[in-house]
Parts: structure tokens; C-alpha cells; sequence
């Protein structure tokens, strides 16, 4: 079975030295509650749920997955079900809740971690329990009292699960299309008809409710995503006391077979004038939607480096043992016919690629959760606005990097098992398959890169980016490390600022040049960040004593040496911009299709 | 079902306008033999073969897999036997085979495009004639008249297939340390006995003998590569007059569950006192197989090919027909909701990557084939050895840049689906799963750019490396066509010059530095080498009209400005070298491991 040792001491180095996190709780009456005592107990009672009781369901869950049984029914793998009732008595899912419905309140910089741990051991599983959470955070902020009485507390304590319903099988993206139908009854609810495609959770047998949240177009809506509203769609329609009522009429009409997280139940959901209750105002549920999506964007990002943190201990371990050649340097084991693979450069590089890359999405994921938690909870309503202008500009950076980067270092790390990494029974092939999701599901990276380049960068003509580059300037600034990421770090911030220049001026002519240059230009943005967190680390660690810190700053300057030069090359690319792209007729690319 | 149109124009473009190849055969009197009409004919029915016969097994054998039925006993799902017949009794498998036992004498230029087709449309199926083919190879170069005589015919035929039993459980890149022995009989025999692991076909349904090429050690064999000895194992020993003898002690343990090519059956075989006799001298059997490497090595390379052709062309399909969005330019269907998605710029830049990446790594296959062609056949000793080692040079590229390409073109190209993408029914994960194992086996990537930057360029110099980009500097001088990718060309030429003597520099100093910068040097290379063949195809498509031609100016345009940026990044990491990923302990990787 695949090992996992949770990376507490990376997580509390995180907490205590780069965000020194009891400085910034303290300095804010809303979160002055949490302390690290309790952040620490947190943290280790995860590490042991998810080392004991989800790591070992990782496997047996892909080989069996989840299984639609006939008649709407959905069976979850062996397992699964006493390990979500587990998660659930412990208050895993309300971790992060509102303590006013039953939740614990604590800081997206804590459940990060959490969710973390659970996304490293089973990706699949951590989809149940995530959707859940998505959902109250949508209710939370959208909902009526009397609906978030309704649902919020047996949503929090696990007793119920919540699904968002979005996609059609037309519309994925371009949710403006969509054709579920709401139309109104007399009672104040609404009748919802179509058909959803890709809901994770839509069905399964680990709670007794779902609780499903609906776009849908009442009668007369306008067209486009201006005539979308949001809907709460019980299985089960909850009684006024909270009790359960009558079965609602929609169903699962098939789950898909999928390249990996099998354990997840993703399911066609038909609703057959089921009945709904809107959320929110008519024609707002895009918007309604998309208040949780930030948080769930920023958990895309954390399911990219639970795959990375996962493949990379188990990668360690094997070149720890596998014993194949002979070291460059030195025989290691001169009484054995081989040294083992750890002392061969090459596999040294891609451990390395993996590792900077878990290290600096880890740091990045709690720079924006500490935004988030600015935005949410600051008592200076300027301070908030200012951190959720910061999460507006990284959250697709935090999605679309960490993923992307997290495919490659769950293949690097496949590679470092040779051909045992093709096979099943060694798990690395389970995580490539399961990582993969990561990059197409909450918005597919491409349109992550959109919605930096077009919605953040060029709609405000870069403000948001001019904010964010001066705080790294200053930071570098007055930085008292001696290392060389401080000037890597500022020649990056340059790369980035003359590239905008640049993208912004050719967007005036060029119609297709955001959506052309979106993603190296997300790439080039996301290296700019990670160079920053490491800045952060180096700043952090440089005047510890220690192993632990001293193999901080080395991990820098391997950052800066051997990934950080790709900035470059998708700075030239943009550069280069959309016109070689366009230049093309349509014609070009359908002759080759018979 | 996945649509494949084989690129017979594509693969005529090359033939004719690129290589010209009826003069290179008219101008050899070993090859005067072949002819364009005929190579037409060859092409034409492999491409109906492909289409119609082994592209609906793909899907299915994916599904079904290969099954061990106990007892040693291996299946192929459905359908594959009545395929592999047809393939056999058409000739395929004899189509680059030595006439003088029943082969059809074609060059590797031709047959490298019938196995382009193969490796499209069914990578699983596609690797039991492969490593047939390989085992001819192996035994022509090294195997007595009397083995050729009793083996090969009826190899080429298809009647008995062939593998290459090299891997063992302790013992993968590392053949010096194998332990299975070969014991001496009084009549000429060895009996062996060992367990080998990773053999594809090594045991199923489609033939009456399978002739296993094993790699063993005899009694008092020298330690290390030196001592290692090459027999030929049959399943069934084969009496003087070529009918079957008793069944040889040899079987199937198991076979191994995997990621994908999961219609290929990877065996473990346990040879216990199994009949073998020796190929070749005592203590050659490595060199004995390096022959057929080469050869297979390039084909591992259109396996990549294979896998970015059949991604490439669905993607472009389904971009042409799913409609989400509109278009940055203009409305392109009024009248429906939303426009195709081929009109978004970076689903074009998608597919752009991975149609640039399948025109480059085919002409650099076939580059890298004439050479083959060249060094095989040429009546000029000087000309042979001069294209050997052009083929030594090329070879580690034409397997792992292609195939690392390769894995990101079928990613990039599953991402236009988006969430379909993920879906087994749709095709796409499949060809990143099977794709994926072409990075892996035959020398993993990592050790074909250790062979390039160690063997080929390190340890003569940078000789070879000097004599190639002569040759480039030359062709682009002499090129009449007026395009960028002259210039780019001669940069990126320039690029590998100073960074070969950089590195060769630091070698002096830095033990691990071959091994640490092997992988991006190769990648620097491969853009090198891709400039080249648009150099190529820009040369051979500049003056001709239609805008079949025209656009092979367009994708240059593209790979100068959209993908060769690259070269600089990986250039930019070489230089850095191996002491960022030496400097740390080995503690430093234990650190996480529980």
C-alpha cells in the first residue's frame, strides 16, 4: 500500500514561520479565538484519519468504484460509508462552517490543510465531503434564514450532502445555454425539469438527503447567463421541523466510467418536475454560484498538491530502495551489485521538480486562503475588499498552476518507478488518473487562464496585478536573507510587468490575443508567484538553525535554477501572441476528418 | 467510436517532396528495388487494414484487456486473433524482413509508416507484431544461418511470434546485475532457468510457438554487461524440420494489471530448465540486442506519434462540432446559441501544439529512418558508418522527445473535450494511458538522455553533435524559401552549440553532471532537431501551390513563435547544472518517509 506521512512539520512551518498565523488571528477580533494549541489538535487528528482509515480505501475504492445499481441507486465502494460517517461524527465538514448553523468557524488557512490531507490519500473520497462544504458556502451566502435553518446544520454534521448542478450536456462552460426549466408554483416553489450531467455526488448511499443546488431558467428569464437563477432541490423535501418528507422526483440516471477518481459517484441527475425552492433573487445564480467558487477553485489547487505530496513520498521511498547502477560519485553499496536510484542526478530532478512544486503550492494556497480569510472576516471593511481584489487575481492562478504543474509532477514521480510505475498494484498510476480531473473539472484550466487574463488583467487594466507586484517588490525589499531568489524573484515580477505591457497593447488589435496568450500567460504568472513564495520560505527560514531550514533555502535555489527559467519561455510565447494561432482558415483543421 | 483518417498525404509529402525518396532508392542498387507506386499500395492497404480492422478493437481490448486464464494460459480480448491473422497472412509482419528467408526487403521508411498507422489505432494490439519484428531484427544480426533458417520464415509469417525477455524483478535499466543462467548440455543446448518480467506477448492466443529471445548468464560468466549471454527459448522446440517438438519448460506466471495497453499481455515468464541455445557469441547477448534497439527505439517514437495523430484528429473533430461560447472575432452561428469551439484561440492552440508536434516527430521518424535506411543498405562503407552514427546520435531523441511530446499533445488534446475528456466512452483518457507507457519501456527517458548526453555526445566530444549541425547549417544555407524558420533554426543550432560546450566544460568538474542535465539537454535538442525538419518541410512546400503547402508554412510560423521559446528555458536549466540537486543529503529524501 502506498505510504503517506502527514507533512505536519511542513504544515506548522507554513503556520508559525512564513504566516506567523497567531499574529495575524490575534490582530482581528473575529478570528482572535483561534489559537495554535487547537490548530495543532486539528491537524494531527486528520493525520490520523486520513493515514489510518482513508489512505487504506484509496485503492480498493478505484479497483471497485462507485457503481450505479439500476433504478436511481448508487453504491459507493466497499468502505466508504463507515469512513464518511467517521468524517462526519468528528465535524470534519463543518470544520470551516458558520458557528451560528453548527459550525466550528475556523480559518480557510486551517481546513486547507485539512482538506489538503484528505485530497493526498483519496482524491475520490475528499470529492464527497468537498461538494458538501461547496454547497453550504453557496447557501451560507445566498440562502434565506429560514432555508440556511433548514439545511445548514444536518449539511454541516455530514447527516446530509449537497451537490452543485450545473452542467448540461450542451453546456459546460458556457452555462448561458443551459435549459432546466423552473417554473413557479403557487406555494412559492418551483417545478425544476432537465437534465444534469457530471455531478459528483448527485447520488450515492452515504447520507440519508442530498441536498442539490440547481441553475435553472424560470419562464420569461432573459437569455444568457443574465437568466440564470439558483435552486435548492432536496431528494428527500424537508419538513418544517426538519424531518424528511416525501421523496422528491428526480433521480440518477447512470454514473459516468471515468479515467480515475472511480470512487466518485459522477452522476447523470434527471429532474422530472422536482421540487425546488429559489436561492437568492431571480437571475442572480450565476453570481450566487460563483461566491463559492472561489473557495472551491483554491480546493482544485489543494487536490493538485495532495496528488504531488502523495506521489512524491511514495516516488522518495522507492529510490530509497530500488537499487539500479552505480552512483556518480561514489559506489554507495559497494557489498551490493547496485546503488540505490536516489543517488542518480536524474531521479534526484524529478523528486526535486515534485517537491518545489508541493512546497510552493502549499505556500500559495495558504497566501490566498489568508486572503480569503481577510475578505471574510477583516473588521476594516477596506482591508477586505483589498484581500478579495487579491483572491479575485489568484484564484485561477491558484487552480490552473497548482494542477497543471501537479500533472506533471505525478508523472514525474510515475517515471521514477520505471515500468513498476505502470502498473496498478504500485498506486502510481491511480494518481496520474485521479490528478488529471484537477485540470478539467471547476472550470477547465484554459478558462481559468480567461478569467486572468481577460476578466482580472485587462478589464482593469492591470490594477489588481500593479497591487500585487509592488507588495513583492516590497517584500524583496525588506528582506534580510541573503539569497538568490530575492533577484530572481524581482527579475520575474519585470518579466511579468513588461509581458502585460506588451499583451495589453497587442489586445487593442489583435481581437483573439487574450484568449491566445491565456494560459502561457497564466504560466508565466504562475512562476512569478511561486518565485515569490519561496521568497516567503527563504525569508522564513534563513535564521533558523537546522536541517529542516537550511534544505528550505536550498530548495530555492534549486527553484531558481531549474524551473524557475521556463518563465521565459512563456513570456516569449505571448509575446508572440494569437496571430500565428489565427491565421489559420477553418477548413485547416477539418482535413483530416473523414 | 474514435474516427481516424490515415494521413496518406501527409505521409506522401513526406515521401516525395521531403526526402524525395524515389531518388534516394533509384541512387542505391540496394534499394533500386522499390518504387512509389508500389510503397502507394503498401500504404493504402495498411490504412484500410487499420481503419477498418484494428481501430474497432482498440476500445474493446481496452475494456476486455488481456486475461490469465491460470495454468500459463493467456487470452486477447475479442477480436484481436482474427485480427493478428489478417495482419499475418497480408504480410505485415515480413514487410521489412530479409528476402532471403521470406521477407519483403522494404526499407524502414516504408515500414515506419505502416507502423505509424498501427501504433494509431491500437497501440495494444500494434506491440505483438512489433516485438516480433524486433526479434527478427535481433536474430538476422546475430543468429547462426541454421537458427535464421529454422526461425525467421515463419516469424515473418506470423505463424510464430518472437519477444525480448530482458527485465527481471531486481534487474530493469540495470541488465548487468540479471541472475537467470544458462547451464550447458552436452549436445549444444542450455538449459534456463529465471524469471523475467515486463514481456510483452511473452505468452497468448494468436500463434502456435512463441520464440523467446533471453538474455541469461552462463556458469562463470564475467560480473556486470560483460557477462551476459543472448538464446533464443522457444515455447515449443522446434524439431530440424521446422514442425513442433515437446512443449518447452517454460510458462506464464501471471500478467501484469496496468495503466493502459491493457490488450497487450505483459507476462511474467519463469523459465525453469527451459531448452535454449545461444545467439551469437558467449557474453554478446547486450550488444546482440542493441542492434534491433535502434530500430525500436525509433518506433517507440511513433507510438508517440501514433497516440498525438488519433488525439489530434478527434480533438479537432469534436472541437469543429461542440458549440459553447462565441467566437472573439465575430458570431460565427447566428442562428444557434453559441458557436463551435475550434473558434476559441486556445483550443486552436491546442490543437496546433500537438498537429505541429505529429508533423515534426513524423518527419524527424523519417529522418532518423533514412539513416537507418542508409547505414543498412548504402554500397558506400564511408556513407554507412557516417549515417550509423547519425543514428546513434538521433536515436535517444527519436524515443523520448517524441514520446514526452507525446504525452503532452494527447493531454492537451483530451483537454478540448473538457469534461468529456475524462470519460472512457469518449475515447481520450485511453490514448493518454496507453501513450503514456511509450515514456517508460524500451529505456525509459530518463536513460535515453543519459545515452545521448554520456555515450553520444560526451564521450567522443561533441563529434557527432559537430558533423549534425554542419549538416543543419548547411541545408539552411541552401534553402531557397524565405521564412523565419531559417533564422530560428540557425539560433536554436547556436543554442545547442554553446550549451554543449558549456556542459562538456562542467563535466570536468561535476560527477553527476551528465546525469543531471541529460533530460533538459535532450529537450533543448528536440526543439533543435524539430526546427530542422520545419526547416525541411518549409523548404520542400515553398514553392508549391495549394493550401496544402501554404499552410506547412503556417505551422512553422507557429512552432517558431508558439513552441520553440522552449529551447531557451531547458538551455537556461542545463546551464545551471547538478549542484542545486546534489547539494542536498540523502536524509533530506528519507525526511517524509514513515
Amino acid at each position: 500500500m502506498a505510504i503517506y506521512n502527514p507533512p505536519l512539520d511542513e504544515m506548522r512551518f507554513m503556520l508559525n514561520d512564513v504566516f506567523d498565523v497567531e499574529k495575524f488571528w490575534q490582530a482581528n477580533e473575529n478570528l482572535a479565538h483561534v489559537d495554535m494549541d487547537t490548530v495543532n489538535m486539528v491537524l494531527e487528528e486528520m493525520a490520523k484519519l486520513s493515514k489510518n482509515v482513508l489512505l487504506p480505501l484509496n485503492r480498493t475504492g478505484d479497483e471497485e468504484g462507485a457503481t450505479y445499481q439500476g433504478d436511481g441507486v448508487v453504491t459507493t465502494p466497499a468502505g466508504f460509508k463507515d469512513a464518511f460517517k467517521q468524517y462526519a461524527e468528528a465535524g470534519w465538514i463543518g470544520l470551516g462552517g458558520d458557528p451560528e448553523y453548527g459550525g466550528q468557524g475556523f480559518p480557510k488557512m486551517v481546513t486547507m490543510l485539512t482538506e489538503e490531507m484528505v485530497f493526498t490519500v483519496n482524491q475520490a473520497f475528499a470529492l464527497y465531503p468537498n461538494l458538501s462544504v461547496g454547497a453550504t458556502l453557496c447557501l451560507l451566502a445566498s440562502a434565506s434564514e429560514e432555508q440556511k435553518q433548514l439545511y445548514l446544520e444536518k449539511m454541516y454534521s455530514g447527516q446530509w450532502s449537497g451537490t452543485m448542478c450545473l452542467t448540461e450536456p450542451h453546456a459546460g462552460t458556457d452555462l448561458g445555454i443551459i435549459k432546466t426549466k423552473a417554473t413557479p408554483n403557487d406555494d412559492g416553489s418551483y417545478n425544476i425539469s432537465g437534465t444534469k450531467i457530471f455531478i459528483t455526488g448527485g447520488e450515492h448511499d452515504l447520507t440519508e438527503n442530498i441536498i442539490h443546488l440547481v441553475l435553472a431558467k424560470t419562464p420569461d428569464a432573459p437569455e444568457g447567463s443574465k437568466g440564470i437563477s439558483l435552486f435548492v432541490v432536496p431528494k428527500f423535501i424537508v419538513n418544517e421541523d426538519g424531518s424528511l418528507g416525501e421523496r422528491n422526483t428526480l433521480a440518477a440516471g447512470s454514473i459516468e466510467h471515468k479515467m480515475g477518481i472511480k470512487g466518485s459517484a459522477t452522476c447523470v441527475m434527471n429532474f422530472d418536475n422536482a421540487k425546488g425552492w429559489m436561492v437568492g433573487e431571480e437571475n442572480t445564480g450565476l453570481a450566487s454560484m460563483f461566491v463559492m467558487m472561489n473557495y472551491e477553485r483554491v480546493t482544485m489547487g489543494l487536490q493538485g498538491l495532495g496528488g504531488t505530496e502523495l506521489a512524491y513520498q511514495n516516488a522518495a521511498a522507492y529510490a530509497l530502495d530500488r537499487a539500479q547502477g552505480r552512483s556518480d560519485t561514489q559506489i554507495q553499496s559497494p557489498e551490493k551489485p547496485a546503488d540505490q536510484i536516489i543517488h542518480h542526478a536524474d531521479v534526484r530532478r524529478m523528486l526535486l521538480n515534485a517537491r518545489a512544486n508541493a512546497e510552493a503550492s502549499r505556500c500559495f494556497a495558504m497566501y490566498v486562503a489568508k486572503q480569503l480569510d481577510e475578505s471574510k472576516f477583516s473588521v476594516d471593511p477596506e482591508n477586505a475588499k483589498a484581500a478579495a481584489a487579491r483572491v479575485a487575481l489568484l484564484t485561477p492562478i491558484a487552480k490552473a498552476f497548482l494542477t497543471d504543474k501537479a500533472l506533471e509532477a505525478t508523472v514525474d514521480c510515475q517515471q521514477v518507478f520505471g515500468g513498476h510505475g505502470y502498473i496498478r498494484e504500485w498506486g502510481m498510476e491511480q494518481i496520474v488518473r485521479d490528478t488529471r480531473i484537477s485540470q478539467i473539472y471547476e472550470g477547465a484550466n484554459g478558462i481559468q487562464a480567461l478569467d486572468l487574463l481577460g476578466r482580472k488583467i485587462s478589464r482593469n487594466n492591470g490594477k489588481y496585478l500593479e497591487n500585487f507586484l509592488a507588495e513583492i517588490r516590497d517584500f524583496v525589499a525588506n528582506m534580510k536573507a541573503d539569497h538568490e531568489i530575492k533577484q530572481a524573484t524581482l527579475d520575474a515580477a519585470e518579466t511579468i510587468e513588461e509581458l502585460t505591457t506588451t499583451v495589453l497593447t497587442n489586445i487593442s488589435t489583435r481581437k483573439s490575443e487574450i484568449n491566445g496568450c491565456a494560459v502561457d500567460y497564466l504560466h508565466a504568472m504562475g512562476y512569478l508567484c511561486y518565485a515569490f513564495m519561496f521568497a516567503m520560505m527563504v525569508e522564513a527560514a534563513h535564521d533558523k538553525e537546522g536541517a529542516f531550514y537550511a534544505n528550505k533555502l536550498k530548495l530555492a535555489t534549486y527553484f531558481v535554477g531549474r524551473i524557475l527559467p521556463r518563465i521565459k519561455a512563456h513570456a516569449e510565447m505571448v509575446k508572440t501572441g494569437s496571430d500565428p494561432i489565427m491565421d489559420f482558415d477553418l477548413q485547416y483543421f477539418e482535413q483530416n476528418i473523414s
